[in-house]
């Protein structure tokens, strides 16, 4: 579902429909083998925090990205940044980024109030105005389940509307 | 599960993991949009013939190759061979074709009679004898779906009780 989303937001908002394929049919590849992600990211080397304890939600896109690279031989820095900040967003996401982070909040296998809306945008809006809507989403999806935010999604959303001031 | 499957075959059997990961992700890339696979085989310049058209679950193999290729950028010969044979075999199997050919048969999601025989020899008998019986099972399989058997799977099986006998 995230593949068809992804190849589709690339046909529609101008990036390498490959990469996106890729980078989306990766995305998740942390939660394939069914472990505890806490446990895979000790055996990685990715630091975890005694929030990530709590919430370890944003560790599997990092534990995800090593993957990709060791596991799946991708090697392009490119791919590998969009499966890394696919939950989380970074400042300054890049085109390939801003379409997995919205590819995955979109595909078909998600149902949540609001949903439809953000499908919408990603049909009809620019997109970052789709993206600022799916970070505000995603801001209120984190806060319902009581998991934790990551920092840098504030900052990204702070830029996202700035750049909208801007206009 | 099948990613799962062959990385634990690879092992066992000495093949390159990470290839082997890559392939079985892609196996199926044809499935992956819900589309008529007569359909996506016609329009990649895939042969069809009229047992294809009764029994189009073989062509799904040599679009996926197609597909690995061109739309997620797989340049590795080896990889795309063992898309391309994952369903029918093809004589002179590689250890990844091989690889690729059981873990589809014997991943967790996997329901019939033989497979818990199957995942046995997978795990404890050479390559060779636990791909003949894999190979005499799926044909069976596909006598009781009433598919269509492609002609190398028999050619397949008679190298592997050749070289059986040459023990």
């Amino acid at each position: 579902g995230t593949v068809r989303a992804a190849a589709a937001l690339a046909e529609r908002y101008g990036a390498d429909p490959q990469r996106a394929r890729v980078a989306a049919l990766l995305h998740d590849c942390a939660k394939l083998n069914g472990r505890s992600i806490l446990e895979q990211a000790r055996e990685e080397g990715v630091p975890v925090s005694p929030e990530d304890e709590r919430s370890p939600g944003l560790v599997h896109a990092e534990v995800g990205e090593v993957y990709a690279r060791r596991d799946y031989g991708v090697t392009d820095p490119a791919v590998l940044a969009a499966i890394r900040c696919h939950t989380a967003g970074r400042l300054d996401m890049t085109v390939l980024d801003k379409i997995i982070y919205l590819a995955d909040m979109i595909e078909p296998g998600r149902a949540y109030a609001g949903v439809e809306r953000l499908r919408q945008a990603a049909r009809e809006e620019p997109l970052d105005d789709a993206l600022r809507l799916g970070v505000i989403q995603n801001i209120e999806l984190v806060r319902e389940k009581g998991a934790r935010l990551h920092p840098v999604t504030l900052d990204l959303l702070k830029q996202l509307q700035t750049k909208e001031a801007g206009h």
